[in-house]
């Protein structure tokens, strides 16, 4: 049924512009975990509104809406291939950066001017860095939402008409002790895991970490597998090396985990045992690259939102390691 | 008039070497505009020579003399190919690893030393940089004028025979109170956008930045144009973001705005109002980047140089967005 | 008669797998200096072992045949090209992780499982760093290795179950004063020199020093040179500038000169004087940065590793300038 109702939307997407709007901007939504499907984006815009409601920072839902929508504009603007931004390939940087500037910022003229100016630019980078890695094939992933938002979050400290609300005091970084590491009991451990999936856009919810496996389930069961275990994976690493306990609960090394496993294991390869070995080796590297950029942007006082997802997927898809016979891979997308 | 002297002295620089070399110099000083004409690197040098005269640092003019011969004389040594040497393509890094350094360090033998290899490291770097960027055809702009002199600057707080007189302090990021920003007067305004232009040779001096103006009009009166267009934007931006007022006035904020500015507006594409927009966008972005790169190298204690420039001409030049027919684009440069 | 004895070598690598596996590892310790050489490989390991044991900590010389042979089993897992494998390609990087991890890490459980996780890791990253690097047709160097270990190193601090013991404080960098510069006397030089090459590997002892120098002398007469001449440069170059003399009396300063030599002088280019004039620009180069790292990286608590090498190497074989006619030149390596 589902089937069904989607085809009919697809038929309705084709002949009425408005809906074809809507299912793009959709699918921008879905993008964010390599979806290219409206229903997937669907679940994420309602997984965020009910965070963003639930957290208390209900401007976050509003900045995701702004960020999806210039961002997508901004690449018709740009002349940038039709079949890529019809994918929703020039929306999911703008979301991500509409989803972290309120989260940081308080509501002031200056933030909302950025999410607009951010989520433009994020579009700029996007065919910036597409064109940069086209030389090897391989997708700029959230590269462009990340340097966009370091860039807005760094010149927070530079000027005074930015109301910071949520970074980190920059700092030299101090080891945590060995006293505030646990593993979480199993229902805590359940809500770290859905709290890992949810921080992929900023926010700490398991009701919207579940939303997220929804809608992730409706376009591919195998993503939604490799999400959850990608979560479950990072806690795991994440509490044998040491972290701190709070950080795990909260979903802190997850999110970018959880993009791996998805990437690695679904995405750019086709899922089947070595593939899924391939996978879980990259998800342990993202934890470790996570420890490594939480220290290395501490001084700074910014997060390091999901470039070690990035760090990890570039590093683990450069090798163009061949699992299968050549006639069975699944293509790299064209971005 | 301005042509047909021009015109003789394209005639002497054919038929005397003397001349030519000169003439080479001093396109390497226009190229840090993008103006491949001795008569723009002329009022360039006059511009620096009075800046360092009048600021009481007489010794960056000598810098700029020193780094732009080596520079220069290195690309022969390194066998560039000729027609790059001619446009001044390897003087430009050169003369302003030349007028660095002097404005940092006091003049010591190391400082010396520096300047002499530091400007020919400058070319061997620029070599790098445009055979690493050539994949995309995209120019190394100042690039490696900055990663040369930041090299320089960093490796002074390591070592005990740098004279360090003009960085700053090294330290944690601090954000700035709304107090200090403040929108200069009309006169002091005009002054701000002057020394904003002065300021991409590391000199904050208004009648400095006239005749950069005037060296700019000579070969380009659009070149001119977007420089000082685009230290009024930057001045704008900057203040609507909350940026310290002090730092305004002194050109703090303009000066990689301007080498946008032209860069966009003029060089890379041919000037019309879609390529306008693009720039003006291009200029809020580095102004924003300047601001980001202020707070990057704080714990550092090193200044951004004209980077953030490269990182807004890079990202915006990489998408190689078409505005106008194929037949009509200008060329990208050669290097 | 040590041509005679490799051959005879050579004839039971081919015919005996286990001997086979053993040359190959040891081209692997050997390819840390660019020597496609078993003999090599083999003074390189008894050097460690001599200086592990003598510096007491012997968990050194274990990490790195854990790092070696894990490195190299991962290429085969990942289907890297037989004849790089072969020629040691993925085996020095491994080592290096498994000689820095001890050096910073007491001897842990997670520290071990680091040091193999690691190690594989770098395998991965060698065949990341060595497709991006193809378009140039440029060598990954120590890359993979510096960077598994950065991340690995920096996350340390993010971790409790890390248990740091070598690591400088994280802290702002201040310039040394005069007062710390000395040029040591005669003894003390060549033992500073002799320390210059162990600290490739991350040990502080002549003897081990000299051991490496006869190593690449049995590959190389030029390669031993080139190294010594390197070290001898850095010491002098360090000096000049102001180094603290305690760092240069233990080869903070030289190891990464003396890579840079033996690459730019004898590997990448035939060894004659233009080249040998190119390597020493190369070499001095290499000790600003150095000194630029150094500062880059206090506030972050980390070492430099060799990464000023990687950077002058990167840098100033980008050029690829012709220092003899085509047919004349070697040509660069595979990988």
């Amino acid at each position: 049924m589902t089937e069904q109702r989607k085809t009919g939307w697809l038929r309705l997407a084709e002949s009425d512009p408005i809906v074809r709007a809507l299912d793009t901007l959709l699918r921008g939504a879905g993008q964010v975990m390599f979806q290219d499907s409206a229903w997937t984006g669907l679940f994420f815009l309602l997984g965020i509104i009910w965070g963003a409601w639930h957290e208390g920072i209900p401007e976050v839902a509003v900045g995701a809406l702004i960020g999806l929508t210039i961002g997508t504009i901004a690449a018709y603007i740009l002349a940038a291939p039709k079949e890529d931004i019809r994918k929703g390939l020039h929306g999911y940087n703008g979301i991500l950066v509409g989803c972290a500037l309120p989260t940081f910022f308080g509501s002031t003229l200056v933030c909302w001017v950025l999410v607009a100016a951010g989520s433009f630019f994020s579009t700029v980078i996007m065919l910036a860095v597409s064109r940069f890695l086209r030389t090897w094939k391989i997708s700029a992933m959230t590269g462009p939402f990340v340097f966009t938002t370091w860039f807005i979050l760094l010149a927070s400290y530079n000027f005074a008409h930015f109301k910071i609300v949520g970074l980190p005091h920059p700092d030299l970084p101090v080891q945590p002790s060995d006293a505030m590491v646990a593993l979480p009991g199993a229902e805590a451990m359940m809500q770290a895991i859905l709290k890992g999936i949810s921080q992929v856009f900023l926010i700490g919810n398991d009701v919207t970490g579940a939303l997220f496996l929804v809608g992730l389930a409706g376009a591919s069961l195998p993503a939604a597998i490799f999400a959850w275990c990608g979560s479950a994976v990072a806690v795991f690493t994440a509490y044998f090396l040491g972290a701190s306990g709070g950080a795990v609960a909260n979903g802190m090394y997850q999110f970018s985990a959880v993009l791996t496993a998805i990437g690695l294991g679904t995405t750019f390869y086709s899922p089947n045992w070595r593939v899924a070995l391939y996978a879980l080796l990259g998800t342990v590297f993202t934890v470790v690259v996570q420890g490594a950029l939480n220290v290395a942007l501490a001084p700074l006082g910014i997060p390091t939102l999901t470039f070690p997802f990035v760090i990890a997927a570039w590093l683990f898809l450069l090798p163009n390691i061949q699992f299968m016979p050549e006639s069975h891979r699944s293509d790299s997308p064209s971005v």
